[in-house]
């Protein structure tokens, strides 16, 4: 098998970023002359190389699975789900997580130098899929020496991403863990998006894209599309019990248009926070790419054809009070994987927190993929 | 009882508006020194003034429920309901529709005149609630000489002024019928329309509610308002139905940010179309006034209090599609009114296309208010 890395090999580790040779050929026909690559890793590759676990993050997520976010200084964003004496455990596991092309932490995406012009790309990146992503990354794990993976995990998009890579790559991914997601966006899905992207672009200081030399960027168009997404994400009940009809401080209502509710100044302050964080383009980018995910479309239409003759076995966990990715998507999904014959285990959890619960506290969530990940092992 | 009308009488017919003296004290504490109200009345009173039928219009409804929209030329938006030989028969009923407090179409708003400085409103029209909205109504139909009401029928934020009738004026109505309704707003409504709100507001071209003397208004906040509410009035299996995953006539992907799914062209028109026909600000005022209700808090907290003693005979209707109000939100309004004492039937109906149901073609809703009226009268 692969040479053992040395302990002290400077490819792995926090906050690493490299560039790597293209051209990469995307699925709209374009190609990225280089595409650079931001990423983590956590814990050490073992000499045969067969610990490695990839995370796939979220539409908004990062490759700061576990490590503080630079900017936002929080927590990484799955350390439930990572970490000593957690599912995925770096004493254990060898863990990649890379952030996803067209993001704007350090991967390529619109707000990188067009190496052609010396600015920006803004919209002139070219539109990129899931499959876009996951080759992404593929390449990246070429550079690591990483051939071959225990795991491909991730939550939503990063479900998304899992279900590219066992399509694309079947012999290098043994086992996938597809977590509240879905093998390609409901008209609902596309619509939800497509506020958004309308609320970015309807931002004056947009400016079709190229607003990375102006003082402002199209910040209250973001904030509006994240608002909108930020309500998919939790589950009715969940908001109810969060906030019901709670008023904020003040004892009554004001009769006037500031954030009387607790649930409006939660969600504007939902919006105005992911402003500092997050690239308006990349949002653009992503959900396009997210929108045109299709998995059963790539393969002649039919998704049990996207897993025929596949070893990798699944593992597929789905919420009952997720409404963007309701559990029948998951269960789409392994009817699909029965009919090509992979394996396949898929559960439905109760948690209150709707789509927002692959986050959070739901212990039996944790339970689920130790137990899948150690069988698998 | 009273004098029958003059059939020639003037305050009755298409397209009619009155200014009504004031004040009219508002739950907000300010007042209106007067309140122009537009309104048509389909039908003859009868003799005795038994046969008057309220209907109250939602959000973005109006006054021509069976007449032509006077800016988009389209048919009333109630024709399925309201007609010859449909439930409300101007052959039997004498139905008045008025316009609500604070839209647009003709009914005082914040686009209205301020006597007091010759310029419109604007953001210092006073913020109403759906109590005040049927205030307004009372003195309408105190102006056209109607004391009592067959019915008063409504669906969505109609169903709410319907239970604010049966509340604030029990002797006046005989039967209430609401349909895909709730007696308060939940967090995810609150939330939903809050999105919609700082869409509007984010628009510089919003300008503080000042655009009315400005050649541009914030056509392009409220046209993703407007696209982000319209979601929430279908269903997910509708718009699956409708347009799933279907492509503009383009044969693939345009690997661009145009409208490549059907979905995203027809929630742009949706978003474009409406912003010709509405008033931003009275988007504002109205989604406000929605958020605000909460019958039971308006009585101690106790829905059943909204109705103690009351002799109104009501008809509840919901959809099983519609997330929006969903069934529990009417289920919860019978049991107040069972506590309460008073007469209720209720019915969930099966239709594929969310809230907007009441709006379309679904017979037995047609059924089932004949039926209703019929046996009240």
């Amino acid at each position: 098998m692969l040479a053992a890395p040395a302990l002290d090999d400077r490819r792995f580790g926090l906050n690493r970023r490299v560039t790597l040779p293209g051209p990469l050929t995307l699925d709209g026909g374009a190609s990225l002359s280089q595409i650079e690559i931001a990423y983590e890793t956590y814990g050490t590759l073992d000499a045969d190389g067969a610990n490695a676990v990839l995370i796939c993050h979220a539409l908004t997520g990062d490759q700061h699975v576990a490590s503080a976010h630079p900017r936002t200084g929080k927590p990484g964003w799955w350390t439930r789900m990572v970490g000593e004496g957690k599912p995925i455990d770096p004493a254990r596991h060898f863990i990649v997580c890379a952030n996803v092309l067209g993001s704007c932490m350090g991967t390529s995406g619109p707000a990188s130098i067009d190496p052609a012009t010396g600015v920006p790309f803004a919209m002139r990146f070219p539109v990129i899929t899931l499959r876009d992503m996951v080759r992404a990354q593929a390449l990246l794990l070429d550079h690591l020496g990483i051939w071959n993976l225990a795991a491909v995990v991730g939550g939503s998009m990063g479900g998304m991403q899992v279900l590219e890579w066992a399509a694309t790559y079947p012999a290098r991914v043994r086992s996938a863990v597809v977590i509240a997601s879905a093998a390609r966006h409901s008209a609902q899905n596309i619509a939800f998006h497509e506020v958004g992207r309308q609320a970015v672009m309807a931002d004056p200081n947009w400016r079709g894209g190229q607003y990375y030399e102006s003082k402002e960027g199209p910040s209250a168009g973001l904030a509006v599309a994240r608002m909108a997404a930020h309500i998919t994400y939790l589950s009715e009940a969940g908001l109810t019990d969060k906030f019901g009809r709670r008023l904020q401080a003040r004892e009554s209502k004001t009769f006037g248009f500031d954030a009387d509710f607790q649930v409006e100044s939660y969600l504007r302050h939902q919006g105005l926070s992911f402003v500092d964080r997050f690239d308006a383009n990349s949002y653009l980018y992503i959900t396009r790419a997210m929108d045109y995910f299709d998995l059963a479309e790539e393969h002649g239409g039919r998704l049990a054809d996207a897993f025929r003759g596949s070893k990798t076995r699944f593992c597929l966990v789905s919420f009952d009070s997720d409404w963007l990715y309701p559990t029948a998507e998951s269960r789409a999904i392994v009817h699909a994987l029965n009919a090509s014959g992979a394996a396949a285990s898929f559960v439905e959890l109760s948690a209150p927190f709707g789509h927002d619960s692959f986050l959070l506290d739901v212990p039996e969530l944790f339970r689920v993929v130790d137990g899948f990940l150690r069988a698998a092992a």
